[in-house]
């Protein structure tokens, strides 16, 4: 297996190389759209379980709405219609017929054009409050709490495995309530669980903030996000929570009576993660040799590798590798014996790290003399022998030990590139010398950020919750600020 | 709540009640497009947990493959094409903009069409090979055992909830192998899969066989399906299995080098059920109460409704509602506890007798002095008494006494509604008069098949694996035949 190209060298191309090798996805044949191989889909299905776990206690359930949003409703809104417009797919035929000219081609049958433009959805705030208008009457049928996993499309112009890609899956929390207090009170308790996955599962340290009205999502009164730091010092949107206000209540006419007896507009939420947090995934913890994957994320947590010569020893090896495989399975991991003859064990080593399978264990002729095993730690490539007997404990806590390493690793990478900057000088070269997380003062003004964003590409990622307050002046305006904001370039 | 029309009324009309009153799905302002519900799609999620474990168990993997198919890759298998082009969506532009002539209003872009035209899958034989032909250079890299979780897009004309709907979500396998024998073997293996999960979870009796030339899949050499029978007599095909052949393989060029070195087309197979099963499962259980749903699929087993006057006794009861519901929950079971202020118990039962909750506990002051509570089945509306104490272990028993009484009772129904018959004259009056599945003589021939198909409305469904050899004549043409087959009117 040739090697990556060295982080140091071209982070980006690091990057698609390791989404490549490591087999977790690949360009398809469709322009910006990915295939997610089994591997990659694997890293998803764990991540789904566990947000779909933290979803349903806190009373969520899912369901379904259409893939397509006819043109009248996706224009209902007009902030989220301005917003998607430019980068949607548009349904305007239902039918293909035979080319009269060529033989065994196919051409759209201009017969079969639709009389109303369907969108293929960027996002489903349109046809679900759409559809919501009907379940809702009173204050009894509130609070609506509802999650959708599904695809969604955005005509993305530059695509990138996993980080924008024009077809991407997704889940969209979409909820409904009675009062403001009680809509604000959910988009912060679903960034929350979105804060609370990212460190938990993902071993991912995120920032808790809020979005400035020029980052906000298209419609919503205000955008909760989680931004993670990338090991180049780009920050990364991992996750938002919107507070929608009554904007798509009243672009829909959704009103409920209250408990005064009185119409009122519906109060909205809508929250979401995506496939691009595989992309921060690896970016966040891989090195130049591939993946490092968080156990808890890990589709095989430990892989059994059985170094030997001859059908006698790889039997005697058997025996013990199913043993401890099937010890550890009772643990609840996930245990790969590769037994394969067609590849060398260095071979095996090789893919495996680039897989980012979090433990090795290789058996050879010299454990079966001394009843012990070599244990390989992922993370740090750190080896060690242990006795056979102890293997399962061993490992069973190791995996609690690699899991916390990465996230503390990641953590103090976070704290080390965050940095304090109070003038535009300072700011300009932390930017392009280290990157990072540019603490600094800002005027508050949406010139002044555009102004930034102009100048270095920086951009503010949050406004982070509970902010102290700090007098200051704005490091590119002078003009005074209470509070330091986030900026950093991006994904 | 008011009630539905009888099975006998109307049985159609009682399907479409039923679905939206059992809060099931609904029609969306898409065409054909359908909201799945939070308490339908519960049922979904259920049959896609147990429908997926099956499939890893069989040694796939899921994966994900675009929702879009680029026309040059539709039309490359052609009777596959053939097969779909005439009910697809068809995107042709990626952008809208700004109406000149109305302020607030979007218009296709015309400067955004795109170059070829992209299709939503209609299923995703096309894009998967022209995929698996990358991945694929040796036997070594047989079998791929692919599945994949996805919606799909067929414009029906004539849509229904669940059974027929132009967007519906299902799953697909799309698998590689060597040679033919391994092929037919995985093609076998899915239908086994398929009749397995309908028994055992949908407590749904099929019958198992191979579709007529007529019938199969576009571009399939073999389609196995599992056929159900439905309360008024009409069967619904609950999922098929596909023997591609090298169809595919040969329409994208995909060769392996085989263990004697040589190039050979590779073998393929497909599989898939969908959503429609949720319309099978609500057609054949189902009385003119409601839904009656197989304790397996069930996203709820047990409802408590208290009966109380007061506070006090509401709260006598409700603690030992709850210590039920805790004990139940830690037998597996999914408990309700309803304890709604706003609605009197007989209406709570209309409602779960109305969702096909298996059970229902009602609990009352007399209970409190005998230390009872009231046990009611939903599939036979029987009640019984039971002492609290003995009421956990009566109910996990009972759970699978639900199950297999359901399933029994769909048995004897498929039995006595299916029929032999030897001339077309009781063909026409059994299939008019009850309807059921009809076993008949045919002499095999397409046109005989199309000619009945005229005359009745009825298909061959299927004809029976390991159907026995019986020397007869076409109830058609007279013409010899040596095997009966299947017809019936059908969804």
């Amino acid at each position: 297996m040739a090697k990556l190209t060295k982080r140091e060298e071209n982070y980006s191309q690091w990057y698609n190389e390791l989404v490549v090798k490591a087999d977790l996805a690949e360009n398809s044949d469709v322009r910006g759209c990915m295939v997610i191989k089994p591997y990659g889909y694997a890293i998803w299905e764990k991540m789904q379980a566990a947000l779909d776990k933290m979803f349903k206690d806190t009373g969520h359930s899912n369901a379904y709405f259409p893939l397509f949003v006819p043109k009248s409703l996706f224009e209902a809104e007009e902030q989220n219609a301005e917003g998607f417009a430019k980068e949607c797919a548009v349904v305007t035929h239902y039918r293909l017929k035979n080319d009269p000219k060529k033989k065994g081609k196919l051409i759209v049958d201009p017969d079969a054009k639709l009389e109303e433009e369907l969108i293929v959805r960027p996002t489903s705030e349109a046809i679900i409050w759409k559809t919501y208008k009907n379940w809702i009457q009173s204050y009894r049928d509130l609070p609506i709490l509802i999650n959708q996993w599904a695809n969604v499309v955005r005509w993305e112009m530059r695509t990138r495995l996993f980080l924008r890609t024009a077809e991407f899956l997704w889940q969209e929390g979409h909820t409904a309530h009675a009062t403001k207090v009680e809509a604000i009170e959910e988009t912060e308790r679903m960034i929350n669980v979105y804060s609370e996955f990212a460190e938990k599962f993902m071993a991912l340290p995120v920032l808790k903030g809020l979005k400035t009205p020029a980052e906000r999502f298209a419609g919503a009164i205000e955008t909760y996000c989680i931004e993670a730091l990338m090991q180049d010092g780009k920050a990364l949107q991992a996750g938002t929570s919107h507070f929608l206000g009554q904007n798509f209540a009243k672009a829909f006419d959704v009103k409920f009576a209250n408990k005064e007896g009185s119409q009122d507009y519906v109060w909205a939420t809508s929250w979401g993660v995506s496939t691009r947090l595989i992309g921060a995934l690896i970016m966040a913890h891989s090195d130049d040799f591939g993946l490092v994957l968080p156990p808890q994320l890990a589709p095989i947590h430990v892989v059994i590798v059985p170094i030997y010569k001859g059908e006698e020893q790889l039997a005697q090896i058997s025996e013990i590798a199913l043993n401890i495989k099937s010890s550890l399975e009772k643990q609840g991991l996930t245990v790969k014996f590769d037994n394969r003859d067609t590849h060398k064990p260095g071979f095996k080593f090789a893919e495996y790290e680039m897989k980012g399978v979090p433990v090795r264990i290789a058996i050879g002729p010299k454990d079966l003399e001394n009843g012990s095993v070599e244990i390989a730690r992922r993370d740090t490539l750190s080896k060690e022998t242990k006795p056979m007997n102890e293997v399962v404990d061993y490992i069973t806590e190791l995996m609690v030990e690699i899991q916390e390493s990465i996230f503390s690793k990641a953590k103090k990478f976070q704290e080390s590139n965050t940095h304090e900057v109070d003038n535009f000088e300072d700011f300009k070269s932390k930017l392009n010398e280290t990157g990072g997380f540019i603490s600094a003062h800002w005027d508050g003004s949406p010139e002044t950020e555009e102004l930034i964003k102009k100048e270095t590409k920086a951009t503010i990622r949050c406004i982070p919750l509970n902010n102290p307050r700090e007098e200051g002046v704005c490091v590119r305006s002078g003009k005074p600020s209470s509070q330091r904001v986030i900026f950093a370039k991006s994904y």
